[in-house]
């Protein structure tokens, strides 16, 4: 394990609360590693330090499930084609799935449209000792909404956008949400996985030359890209409001798959790592009973 | 309809935000009605005002549900015998249950436990155009864990009440929820039925007199009646920190069934009216179509 290296991408990947996020001038192809590393050897060595994390993750998971202290919420976001199904995929298999839920939002059922915005994540949090992944989040109410404000009127809500707090107050919900979280023992842990547009272009077209990769692709996701500058000065606004002491966001370089995958992966491990958790400690009334079931088992 | 009686009682009961709330100098007793009413006439004027608002919010909730904008959430707080199920039986039974639903929360699960204290009153949240009905609530969880603080011990918490600002903390996430809650369109009326220490020893020795009430006696409820300083002074502060312009609470005098029962009715109508609810419009559309629809069935 290379703990400084992990601090050094915690360190450069989180968005310190109440700074701007400075989305444009992050460099969506930044590493770690030292300059003039080839491509192949920065493939390899991503791929290596990946291996370890995810060992170290299924290490850390099997505590934080035994010591029912905490549970960690891990939300996911990003612009199409950034690497959000495949980064939980690489990330997080090989964590006992009985520790570890999924839950992927899309578009919002009509049960869901009536409730507020949050209630369908809060149905989905997880529970003491375990790990959830959010595939998208009630953040996307701060970025699809925000690019197409449209879709807010099948929110039936008591006030929309033309209110010049009505973002903000999402925002200020958010955070309060998640202080609650993590007052009460679930950490939350945010990640953007930054792609640039000419990478997405690239994986766009990537998909459609590849025929088993063509469900992937829907024309929708083209119209999306169109609003490219509008969705990036809403997730700068989301991130720049919402990076907070109790749940910080990490902007992750995602134009090179292996490398975003390896830093996810340390800085969940880093997020882990400082929940000091333990295997839970056998008072001796309990080391007592375990004394007598030996004995009565060997004396059958 | 007594528009101006409502108000009284409104008035009266409301506690304003950042006022402390006095429940030691609230009269137990206490109704709008003149003085010098008798013990039968004040029953009867009870009766007839309850039965009036139970039409009205018969009629309200009718509207609630087809204007599909608002939902309401009703809670309610007391000590044993203060008249919550009646209360509850006796205003919203004229209510149709397809619009309204009741959700009572006793001790907590393990899977609750294992979830932040918010968690399960978050997944009963009542859906757009119903009425949601909290018998006991989260409150819970500022009063009979700040009584009893070794039940806090089943939630595992990063801190506990040794740390100064725990409830304060409570507090504030209750608000900050409840405001999310009002931003997005559901109402938040809070009950808490005040009934004086002498009256619970009254209903008490009724329940242990009728076999038929025996069910309802539990002697666990004495030895929280032992306790009734300390609950006292856990409601004074809660009801002081979270009664919010957005999610008030009443303190209704709860000695005298009837005028307990008509004035948190009386709450309720008041409340339901003030969101200026009306029957959907239908656009010129929408009614050529139901003109075809017409036609087509006078056709056949």
């Amino acid at each position: 394990m290379a703990a400084g290296l992990e601090r050094r991408v915690v360190r450069t990947l989180r968005v310190a609360p109440g700074e701007p996020a400075r989305l444009g001038r992050r460099d969506t192809d930044w590493f770690p590693g030292p300059d003039g590393m080839s491509k192949s050897e920065r493939k390899a060595a991503a791929r290596d330090f990946l291996g370890s994390y995810v060992e170290e993750l299924s290490a850390l998971q099997e505590v934080l499930y035994a010591s029912d202290r905490y549970a960690v919420l891990v939300v996911f976001q990003a612009m199409d084609a950034a690497g959000k199904d495949g980064t939980i995929k690489h990330v997080l298999t090989g964590v006992n799935p009985q520790g570890c839920e999924v839950t992927s939002f899309k578009a919002p059922s009509s049960q869901e449209l009536a409730h507020t915005f949050l209630w369908r994540c809060m149905t989905a949090l997880p529970q003491r000792g375990r790990i959830g992944i959010f595939n998208r989040s009630y953040y996307e109410e701060m970025l699809v909404t925000r690019v197409h404000p449209e879709l807010l009127e099948k929110q039936r809500l008591p006030y929309g956008p033309e209110r010049p707090s009505f973002w903000d107050d999402r925002f200020e919900d958010v955070n309060a949400f998640e202080r609650h979280l993590d007052r009460n023992g679930t950490k939350v842990v945010k990640f953007f996985l930054h792609v640039s547009k000419a990478e997405q272009r690239k994986r766009f077209l990537a998909r459609l030359d590849d025929p088993d990769k063509h469900w992937k692709f829907n024309s929708a996701d083209l119209a999306e890209r169109g609003r490219w500058h509008d969705y990036m000065d809403a997730y700068e606004k989301l991130i720049t409001a919402t990076s907070t002491p109790w749940a910080p966001w990490y902007v992750v370089p995602a134009d090179h798959k292996p490398t975003m995958r390896a830093m996810v992966a340390g800085i969940l491990v880093s997020t882990l790592d400082a929940l000091d958790l333990s295997w839970p400690d056998v008072d001796p009334e309990e080391q007592a009973d375990l004394d007598a079931a030996r004995k009565a088992l060997e004396a059958e």
